[in-house]
């Protein structure tokens, strides 16, 4: 059984899934009970997979992480911004 | 160049990156500016990745994933249970 798909499903979700935190943020500046620290580790964690994926020329794992990358970085930027 | 060292510097920071978001959310009890559809989708697909590292036979994926999974797992129950 292949189950490259469930691949590619995980990479859509984890990476759709900070586009409502995003969204929230924006709109409410309420960052109070969100983790700074968490930000600061996930944000960085994500641009080694980046560089994993580059290194591994995967593009699904080079978009998906460029695009989480922004995500995360955003909501790092308003935590600092709006705390 | 081997760059495997950047995929387990990454798998081990986007895992542990949940750690003092779930022990800020259980010490504060504060969940307000945390995203529900967040926590539901990103839930959703690190058990899709586990799924995928099971398939994969990738000992690292699978470990990474199951910590993750119990993690983000956790703050989504936070989440829906003080709001």
């Amino acid at each position: 059984m292949d189950l490259t798909w469930a691949g590619y499903v995980a990479a859509t979700l984890t990476t759709l899934a900070f586009v409502p935190q995003a969204v929230k943020t924006l709109r409410t500046r309420d960052t109070r009970s969100i983790s700074l620290y968490m930000y600061v580790v996930f944000t960085a964690g994500v641009a080694f997979w980046l560089v994993y994926g580059i290194y591994l020329h995967s593009w699904p794992m080079i978009i998906a992480n460029i695009v989480t990358l922004g995500l995360a970085a955003m909501i790092l930027y308003m935590k600092l911004r709006w705390r």
